[in-house]
């Protein structure tokens, strides 16, 4: 690994069967002997905690300590993270297995650092049906709503007589004959992201007294039903897992054009969008990438190999967005179990498989690279779990996603050539922004306003649009200071249909009326507001499709004094305090800005 | 309200939660005080019955009551209609609050109408496959057929040794390997309506003897699954809740550019469908819109506002039609639980919402008119809730549907600018009627033949096809008296592919061969015979499109000696006893018999 | 039936609530009025073992005897097929009813033959999820691997810490949270098939010492859930039913274009492709069509009547094939129950329908016929039920299907005038063989690349990629002796997506990159090769679209020294030792060889 400029190595991650054989008799010998062999071929060692993968001898132990599906079938063993974050044996069975391995090699100089658990979320975890899941429910809702008549007024149950008598009669809003209370439905979703956090900190609490390294958790690619930010802010460095191919063919709105043109390359704004968003999750915005994919994988739709100059496309676009690490998943391909199939950089006859020779060439070229320096951006964009939990419980449109409408503002900003910072609702330092968005925020949390005020800001649309137990605030959104304007009607629109705005551009999948005295900026062919603004602060409408997204950015980006290029299609730029990148995700070359970047090709400029 | 012209409101329904806090002890000053201010208001009030939203004590009580899906699952609390209708200890809790509404408010004279519960069958909950619904299928098995080899015989039990031994060996017809005998889903089918009857039965009988006042219950659209004409028969009232917009987008086969076209005007067909259908189940005629669409609901696929005029539109249609009354759902949209996002009259912060100016014009319009007067239609078309039943069990065809082929039927009327009286299959009075319709009809019951005799008549595809066990006559149907015709080979096809027949037009999803002696009238372009007929008496052996459509209407009309005329497309006529009116769903204006209708128009012109 | 040249007649198939109307209590007498009848009209009766259909009270018995479906759900009584193969209590009670039936008929001189239970694994009934099936699965396992360390080392359950304590461990491979482990879903699968054929097996044992009659099953199109070769290897003569127009609507990739184009004559390819497995499936080749459809059906998503011409030309077709019989199912259409829409040679009402004096017809020509003599085809193409089994459990691209690429395969030989015998990949003699496909074979067994040698010989893709456990082997597939080639890296595309391949055709679905030192004898535009050889032994990398299937076959056939003949579209061909058919699917005339061949016709040279 160490020639192919590899020097970090995880290990241990799924490997709780050998740690721990049978109850309570454990050994340690394998992993003595890989770590003395992986350290002393010069690389420096993660260590994972098992907990995704319990031994199928803790189900004699929790007979219950599996998740239930939404139709109440339990989720076996058989592959991995078999187990409800609720279950109080298991989190504490996870806490163990943590403080063994911390009190082992807390204070191993060769561990490097420690990953908690794996991926947590994937293969919809987060959600669980269980007797678990349903008796800490009713815990976490006693705790707060205190009352159940103060339950009852919050989440309105007079509606359809559906008030409780007490917090033990309140079941998981899953069978409902029609669709439960969204109130219920968004509590459900708050109770399960912050059971995600419990459990998670049982190990974290293990290992902190047991080491100083850093504490590492690799999250995944748009997996959105817990609170990343709230997991992270336990940890020292966040990462996550980037599957471009798979990623594009199995969790992203596109059009089969789009799909068929990014096949071997991944969509554009994925990678960048996730690796802005861990920065904003890792402590002090330290952040890796823990698992590049490297090939082909085996657990998409459809498995096509990366193009030539994809793997070091994707390792230095992490890189220019602030990764310290670039880790490859796997090494060597396993010939066996349900990964067989999952490209390593290693074939599993062990010669080289085609993603090594790039990630040889990555290195070499970043040893003769000064160290990426970052800048803060001038624009920033405003990202919020909650609110995709509640527009998920209240799409009131087929497909409404938060997330997706934030990659398309995310999308729009990165069309127009600039580099952005991804900041929780939480932020209340916006100095040094100019530009910031918050489509689809939910509810503004108290102070984030007040903050917004020095930056040229674009809220909208559905923002503020409710109140912390999703039902409509009196007076009605947005409720802005400053900006006189009221939401007084929603349309959702199927996708063949959309409001043309003058000008160029339309709305499409969300529209709102607006009323009030604040200016209109834009507005549709027929006379609806679509962007109304006083001075800096402007409220957007609705959901714009492309050309609108240009247009707008465009528009408010020289509001701001921000400098914007219109970028060739499937190109993108990142700039660091030191050099600029562009990206070109085609499969063919472009010309840009007097150089021909090749297929999947980088290029990069000092400033 | 009053000011909008509004003298109707609707209360009670959804409240047993409030009513019945806790078990036997009531609360009626809030009631009293609701009934107070709207009556002194000038407001009529209707009381429901909150029969379907059971309070959450109640399945400590009857921990049994919930229905269960075809899976196996219980339909949980956490929303509405969550009942088994065979559940007889819910039935009789149902009977005991009408009769504690009843004993207080049923000589009340502020209290001018009252409706039993709430849109029976919606949300799929006709059919339940609990243990309750189990032990009452086997009781009503035993009290039909009297003995289980009368079943085995009557079903067919015969074919793969399905035969039975005994009552209490019949199960629901769910979870079977394949296809359950058609004979057994076709009786738990009636068996389910059934239910429903006996369900409401009891609330009627409670409030009869306690209220003068008329009793009501309002049905929606498209729910087929019990017999509308049977919950009918003991009411004084029938009405229904009319969502145009929703019912396109979620309940109607239709190409896309059909719902691209009326995306915010609902079907042209559909309102007046169910009017005429409802006008049929009222006692002499008696119906009422119970809840209009005011604006964007919150639980179709997508939900756009209507345009401006449609909300007048739809009342007027309503009234041409006859009902009494045409009330709108909701007043003032509710800011929290399930149908937040559903319009009302009123915003949630209480200022008019865009539909209370068409409602008010329709109220100062409606005061100047004369007193609607119905007259009875020359065309009448048959509709039979069992024929649905039996084509849902049986559909030899993917997504054959009954209610589909009868949409059709009666659009193809009104396109040649027909006004329809809908009729139940038990009618055996149809003086007056030149054209009679009754595609579908799976069994022709005694007596119906001799009474079509008077008028030209068009029966088939698939009529008098099977027995009302379903299976084969023999002779084979469709065996009528007077048209030496069989259905020899029926055909279902795809639908990309149709038969042409001469002259134009063609069959689709449904071909049938013909043998006989009658005349053939239609025929396919390779000669295979589409319309058969002796005298008045017309067989119709395929599913027509639109152009066949036209033809025949158009054909059989002038035989009838029914003057026909081809209406714009969208464009719709309903005459009565003083006025011809002209409905115009299209988003443009349509220049109409001298004048112009504008978009979502009515015109109205005196006999 | 004899007028019409029926000679053969099947009985009792579904008959066991007659035959045994109360446990232990049999009914003979209308069975043996039933032969007594059909035996003097001169038919020759096979008599069926019924025990598809246990009668209800079977359940009383054994409670626990239905098969669960991967949700957990019972699949319930009320259809046909309602049992586990696993269960020993019905295994033994289907023994015991083929004992008393052979008892009593074994040597009656009117059963001329005995077809054992109907149509296995029909309505996906091979694979059960029942405790009975966990139970059998652990036993199996414990004899296969003897402890449960091989196992744990054999399906490399470290990976994931899946490592099991005791065989009690192991449940079934449904519900897992993700995939599970390959190697267990495959051996659930090899399982499963091994427990249909002891399932059979007592039966079989049952009747071999009761009569000397030829022992037969009617199997299905297109169920590969169990080998049936090893079915098939206890019986005397296979037996296929036949839905052409059924099969081509329920169970095939095609385009709609396809799909519309054989609507009523089915695919050109699939019987053909059923006769010459079932052949290979019969002992010394014998083969009927136990069920040939005689006109529209009621099961498949849509049931149009096959083309004028299409019943006599299925028969034919069989004949070519070897059929020694073709029995049309049904005789006389049942008037109710689940089939009462499948058509017959008669109408419910006893009149001919209209495929009836196509088989008076065919009857004609056969007697005027002398006997089929078939001959050894040329061609050779490998089928394998376990590779089916492996690809089902580890597609790697959306919709792989072993099944669709041989009939892929089959359909590019036919397209090319051949005739073929499929074989067994436990066929060690392939002397008289010019040409020997073999696609997708997942694992070549021992002692087949051997006896491959002596002709031009296509392996691949997916040949010989995976160990008997699946897993990757080292060094990696496909290892053929004399052949340096290596798979190195694996692609799957989506539908939309091809690899273009110089000299014209494509690869798609499929594909793989090949290294070593054999000869490339095609490639990619982008140079990857396709085909590599060395002397006969071709490997092929990729799913090849229609045109290159042609060039392919072409080529190697030319290798091979086997004539080829490029056919018109839909038109296939049949060689036998005295004559040569040609069978023309299109719905138009063809010419072809100085004939024109009507719509739905069959045409035949001698020699
Ligand atoms: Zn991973
Ligand atoms: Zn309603
Ligand atoms: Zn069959």
């Amino acid at each position: 690994m160490a020639e192919a400029g590899i020097s970090w190595v995880r290990i241990g991650e799924f490997a709780w069967s050998r740690l721990e054989p049978s109850a309570g008799v454990f050994t340690f010998d394998w992993l003595d002997r890989a770590i003395e062999v992986l350290s002393n071929a010069g690389l420096k060692i993660i260590l994972g905690t098992p907990t995704c993968t319990p031994p199928r001898r803790m189900l004699e132990q929790f007979p219950d300590m599996l998740a239930l599906d939404a139709q109440g079938q339990p989720r076996k063993f058989g592959a991995r993270r078999h187990y409800c974050f609720s279950h109080a044996g298991y989190r504490a069975a996870s806490g163990r297995i943590a403080e063994i391995l911390g009190d082992r090699y807390g204070r191993d100089t060769r561990i490097h650092g420690w990953q908690i658990d794996n991926e947590y979320g994937c293969h919809d975890t987060v959600l669980s049906y269980s007797d678990a899941a349903r008796d800490a429910f009713r815990d976490w809702l006693a705790a707060r709503y205190v009352t159940v008549e103060a339950l009852n007024a919050a989440w309105g149950n007079v509606f359809w007589s559906m008030e409780y008598g007490d917090f033990d009669e309140i079941d998981l809003p899953n069978l409902t004959v029609t669709q439960p209370n969204p109130s219920h439905e968004l509590a459900f979703r708050r109770f399960s992201s912050d059971q995600v956090v419990r459990y998670h900190e049982v190990q974290v609490a293990a290992l902190r007294v047991r080491t100083d390294r850093p504490l590492i958790h690799n999250y995944m690619g748009r997996v959105l039903d817990f609170d990343h930010f709230e997991v992270g802010a336990a940890l020292d460095i966040a990462s996550w897992d980037s599957y471009p191919i798979g990623f594009l063919s199995d969790r992203l709105e596109a059009s089969a054009a789009h799909k068929i043109r990014y096949l071997q390359q991944g969509d554009p704004d994925m990678q960048g969008f996730h690796h802005d968003l861990y920065r904003a999750v890792g402590k002090e915005g330290r952040w890796w990438v823990m698992e590049q994919q490297p090939g082909p994988v085996n657990w998409a739709p459809f498995n096509p190999a990366p193009l030539p100059g994809m793997v070091r496309l994707w390792s230095w676009e992490a890189f220019a967005h602030g990764a310290e690490v670039v880790s490859y998943f796997r090494w060597r391909q396993a010939p066996f179990a349900q990964e067989q199939m999952h490209a390593g950089l290693r074939r599993p006859d062990d010669a080289p498989a085609p993603g090594l020779a790039e990630v040889t060439q990555v290195a070499r070229e970043i040893a003769q690279m000064p160290d990426i320096a970052l800048q803060q951006a001038e624009v920033a964009l405003i990202f919020d779990y909650p609110s995709e939990w509640a527009w998920t419980t209240l799409p009131q449109g087929q497909g409404f996603s938060y997330f997706a409408l934030m990659l398309d503002a995310y999308r729009a900003l990165r069309a127009q050539g600039l580099s952005i910072d991804i900041l929780p609702s939480t932020v209340r330092d916006l100095s040094g922004y100019r530009l910031v968005l918050a489509p689809g925020l939910a509810t503004l949390p108290d102070g984030l306003e007040a903050a917004l005020t020095g930056a040229v800001t674009l809220i909208g649309p559905r923002a503020n649009a409710v109140t912390p137990e999703i039902s409509i605030p009196l007076p009605m959104g947005p409720n802005l200071a400053g900006l006189d304007v009221t939401v007084t009607q929603v349309e959702t629109l199927p996708p063949q249909i959309a409001r043309t705005v003058k000008g160029g551009g339309a709305l499409h999948h969300w529209v709102e009326t607006l009323e009030g005295t604040a200016q209109t900026s834009y507005e549709t062919d027929n006379g609806q507001a679509v962007v109304k603004h006083t001075g800096n602060l402007h409220y957007l409408a609705g959901w714009p499709d492309a050309t609108l997204w240009a247009r707008l950015v465009a528009d408010l980006a020289k509001q701001a004094g921000v400098n914007t290029r219109e970028m060739p299609e499937g190109v993108r730029l990142r700039a660091t305090q030191t050099h600029v990148f562009a990206f070109n995700y085609n499969a063919e070359a472009v010309a840009f800005d007097g150089v021909t970047i090749p297929p999947a090709g980088v290029h990069w400029w000092p400033v």
